[in-house]
């Protein structure tokens, strides 16, 4: 971290000069053409910002809630996978890093670090554990009470990955997790050891297809909801139809996303599905969204548009790379000063003051 | 095929490679200033997928039916003419290939494998017979009684090209086919020899300029039908008007296409006339498209939009290019891992559940 | 002319080696910014063609008439200034190649032949006059008389420069006509001589500013009309305002233009002009356009949305830079070539078949 | 300025040469990633003028009225720190040039020149005094004062700067006023000397959250109009919603401007929020507007648009570094020459004359 790096293309610049090109594509790769990478990014330009002044801006606090619990910032950490191809400190610096911010952070299912290794190393964290069915319901059922046991505060299901979706990039690696490191939530070989190899194209893939159950239907969400107490997130619902069906369903809160388009190469941008999701829940839940956030006034948009919190990805691994838990701490660092430069700004000391009225669309402004 | 080629713009980049100067440009053309070649691309990208999730996606299948053949996938070979320039096995190792997919192909009346040779090849190979009526109507009579007896299952009247587009490169080049081939549905020197030499710019051109049937009108169609009881599918059509039209006079299908953007330069990309068609044929026959699709999410998206079939050309092309019928194969294959892909992570388990609601125009979200 | 020329914009890459500094950056500028021109040729890409298919195409005829006078081609020469700065034949050259396509030809005030030079070297070109005004009335009195006694069909009054816009590579350049060249349809060193000298910035635009009346009104066109029995065409038209006016005023034909894209930067280009002009005249008159056309699918739209008639300036320039009348000839060829592929491909076998139904806006099936 | 400099463009490419990086960087960076920067530029052609012709354009006149003095031109020059980074002259030979021109100057808070100094050397100016607000408010009160003592002509009260933006070059660069240079219109070192260091990032940053009144509120508009006989302008308006406060609390004229895109990245070009803002204010006091205004054209399409006069921030500070006084005349002068040609080729002999009908929006064209 010698250089000074400002702005999470910074971060992201240097990550790609330190990471070796496997887990670099890993990282970085959508699915497909990355037709909806691109535009993860580009859509937050469609909207603008209607700056408000002549307000008092001299106190101002970030503060929100998530499900309940007290958050210092109205952004987190979203749950990426094996996080330890980074640095060596994984998950348990990304997670320390959250802490320090007041930030929530998101533990993989499919993590480099244990839920207990995490839940020890960052016991001051709002952590909340995310959750790939596998086949096998009782892998499954011991992971959510691994969780409720090591105080998760939730458990996030993600519904858009039956299967991991194509990315060329770890195809032509034939993409595995290297030797030294594993699934740290998993003791058994069967169930960890498979990602380490690679028969044909890429190794995640192949363990996903083996385990994953791709016959998840909304009952096992109830089947689920009946074996925790604990408040269930559905991530990766893209449509009011199935923001609507999560809300029927018991859901605590959806989180709007596209697997930072590493399934799908076609679907919204999330800046884009998140206003019809934000319709079709009509606040009977609470609603997130992650996707191409890398700035602080991309964070304030999706706020705007009624989002309660925004989860960045790619963003902390970034900061992994390039300085462990301090690096995952400057990213989060980078847009905390950012979103508060830009909440000052446009007259909204608190996060409460970032309405629907603060945003416009930008083609609408053509039929004015 | 040394190197591993991953989607469809590997075999491209590989075949720019082997490929001999005249060929290639013959087969990546466009007409004029190829905006239409490129818009064909770009349109893919003016829908959004739509996905659904906690569906049981564990059993997927690909099968629908193509004028009541069953097909294993939604997806087949448009015609295209003179393979063998890019293998020497040309459209018998395409025709081979598509039958291991369980795909349909189309044979070019221009092919330089014969309806019969193609036939033996791939006995088990849903084929189609694309036609170009000559001048001299019992040369059309007479290849449209080989195709019945060689037991392909329909006729596709290309409708867009009483001439052939002014493809720049050609005229540059004065493409001819190379004089070790010839145009394998014809015997005598008069109907295919022309086609071997270039007085002036395109030899292929000057081809079909001086036997090609310019005066082609609706009645030939009926003539056409007259002659044969094999369902007939109109292809190049890419208005409503031409699309009822062409219901009206018997058509068994509607085939969308634009000639890959060969014929005029500044119609609209087929992605854009595909739902006027649609509409317009209303269920009435069955509407097949073509025209820039080179990925999985393409197929999807035409699909949802109401094709029953999406054909591909140029990417066979490449792919015969890389390794005969291996490398065809290999194409199909691509495409087939990637609309089964798309498919899974989207809710869809068979192709009926694309429906319409799978996607939306990008634009229209800005009046949201 | 010893390379293959295919396609307009081969003549202007060739032109673009010929010429010298000074003259091409004269033919080629826009005014200011250049976003105007620019647009120009973007603009046509706005509009797709609707081809019909089926239609007997083997007779096609693309004759018109202009103002009563039969044409062979929809297509003509607009007025370009000084053209023997571009080959020694200038404007001869031109208007004999246009008269051996059938096309109309216009010449400039301040071309570098005489009317009566052009009318005896192409008595069969179809010849207009394009007049600006002088403050000295008797000067532009004097051109009508002779453009009448030539034998000009018809009088082209640009309205759109009462003063020459800011060309910054002739300010650069200071640019003035050669010393070997002059404004030949003057006699007096005064009238032409301050062409061929630039005390400060752009000698064409100081003798422009010097001679023609910015006192220009509608009364003025009055009395053109009174002192002239040919017809009056307004060349420069881009708002339906004047449309109206201009054919109140007894325009023959609005000639809907931007210059070039030399006056004003960030006017609309022509083809976004052109449907309101059209619409305001309502057949009244006959409506005519120029601006950025270098190819046949142009035209083809432009008469779709209902002009008369196309013109084309630069194109004719890079011809004649590449070989005199026959580069000028072969510009037309390549343009009539291309129009009669399109309107073949597009089943309108003569210009009435070109309809308003034969395109529709790129943008508006955003909204289908 | 011995090369010709012809555009503004080809001043900011010379200053570039010029102005050693910190200073370069500080004059030309916009907020975060610099999306609201290049859009106050693209957004200028979102607009097409519709040129009027055969209108007597041969006497014209820029002139217009200002807060009810008469100024020569429609534009004037925005307040732009710290000018003598740029020139030794700064503000002083700044404030000259927009003299000869007739043109409107305000001069900055945060100058390097002082209230005095520059009434003293350019009496003849009009000049605005552009304040920033203190927490200490006699510093503000006593800055009113010395304006109105030094015959400045209106209070221009910057409203959306309670902090500075995040412009990432500063903070790469620890940017500070060099040690030779002063904020001339403080005398104590407490007041001024700050700027001179960098702990952290940007020195003016910390300069301007350490001295600056983030708590500002209307109520603060009601003490400084009841402390001034001068009339106020609120500058950084950019909402419908604070443009009707900012007539209701007695505002002389509201200034639309996002800053030069330096504050908040994200919200509109200031040509989008014109359009708003004017329609809001209904004619009850003057709009101004400024951000990335460069040409001509753009200056005339504000002011079709309802604005009553022009600011131009960065293309002064090229001026200057080209040439000090000559240098920002040179710059002014361009500008007025092209906003000349424009109105003269657009049939606007006055400044009245550019109504709102002289702009159609691009996109609604879409929709004719
Ligand atoms: C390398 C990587 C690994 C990921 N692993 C998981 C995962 O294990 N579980 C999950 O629900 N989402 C996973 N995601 C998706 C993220 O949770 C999140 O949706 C996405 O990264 C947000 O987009 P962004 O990276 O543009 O911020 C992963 C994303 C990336 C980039
Ligand atoms: C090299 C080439 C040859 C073609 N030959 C024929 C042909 O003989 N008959 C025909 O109906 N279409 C022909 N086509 C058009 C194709 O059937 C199809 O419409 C088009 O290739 C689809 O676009 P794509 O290449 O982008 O997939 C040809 C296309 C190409 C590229
Ligand atoms: C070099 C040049 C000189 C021109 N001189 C004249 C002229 O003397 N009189 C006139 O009415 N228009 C003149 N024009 C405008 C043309 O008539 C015509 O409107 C324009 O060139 C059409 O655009 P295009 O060049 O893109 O085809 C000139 C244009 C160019 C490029
Ligand atoms: C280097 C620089 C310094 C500026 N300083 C001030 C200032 O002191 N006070 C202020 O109200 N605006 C300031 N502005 C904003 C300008 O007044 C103006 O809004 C902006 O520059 C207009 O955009 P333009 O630079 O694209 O013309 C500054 C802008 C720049 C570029």
């Amino acid at each position: 971290m010698s250089k000074q790096l400002v702005g999470v293309q910074d971060y992201e610049r240097e990550a790609h000069r330190r990471l070796p090109r496997s887990a670099l594509d890993y990282y970085q790769s959508g699915a497909l053409d990355e037709v909806t990478l691109r535009e993860n990014k580009e859509a937050m330009e469609r909207w603008y910002i209607r700056p408000r002044f002549l307000r008092d801006v001299s106190q101002r606090t970030m503060a929100t809630t998530l499900l309940g619990h007290r958050v210092a910032v109205p952004f987190g950490v979203a749950p990426t996978a094996m996080q330890r191809m980074a640095h060596p400190d994984g998950e348990v610096a990304t997670a320390r890093a959250a802490g320090r911010h007041g930030a929530p952070f998101t533990l993989s299912t499919i993590a480099t670090a244990s839920i207990e290794e995490v839940a020890t190393a960052a016991p001051n964290t709002l952590r909340l554990f995310q959750l790939y069915i596998y086949r096998d319901r009782e892998v499954t059922a011991s992971l959510v009470r691994r969780a409720e046991a090591a105080g998760y505060s939730a458990l996030v299901l993600t519904v858009d990955a039956p299967y991991f979706g194509i990315r060329r990039a770890d195809i032509r690696n034939k993409f595995t997790l290297p030797p030294h490191l594993r699934l740290a939530n998993f003791q058994s070989a069967e169930e960890s050891g498979r990602v380490n190899t690679s028969p044909g194209g890429s190794g995640i893939n192949e363990y996903v297809a083996s385990l994953f159950d791709a016959a998840l239907t909304w009952e096992d969400v109830a089947w689920l909801k009946g074996i925790t107490k604990l408040p269930l997130v559905l991530k990766g619902i893209l449509t009011k139809e199935d923001a609507s069906l999560g809300v029927e369903a018991g859901a605590a809160a959806i989180w709007v996303s596209n697997h930072g388009a590493r399934q799908v190469d076609g679907v919204a941008p999330t800046m884009e599905a998140l206003p019809e999701v934000v319709a079709a829940v009509h606040g009977r839940c609470e609603v997130y969204v992650d996707g191409g956030f890398s700035q602080g006034a991309h964070i304030f948009k999706a706020l705007a548009l009624g989002a309660n919190m925004v989860f960045l990805g790619r963003p902390l691994l970034w900061g992994l790379a390039c300085g462990g838990e301090e690096g995952a701490w400057g990213v989060l660092n980078t847009v905390h000063t950012e979103l508060d430069s830009v909440m000052a700004l446009s007259g909204c000391a608190t996060v409460q003051d970032i309405t629907r009225a603060m945003v416009v669309r930008r083609d609408t402004l053509a039929h004015l």
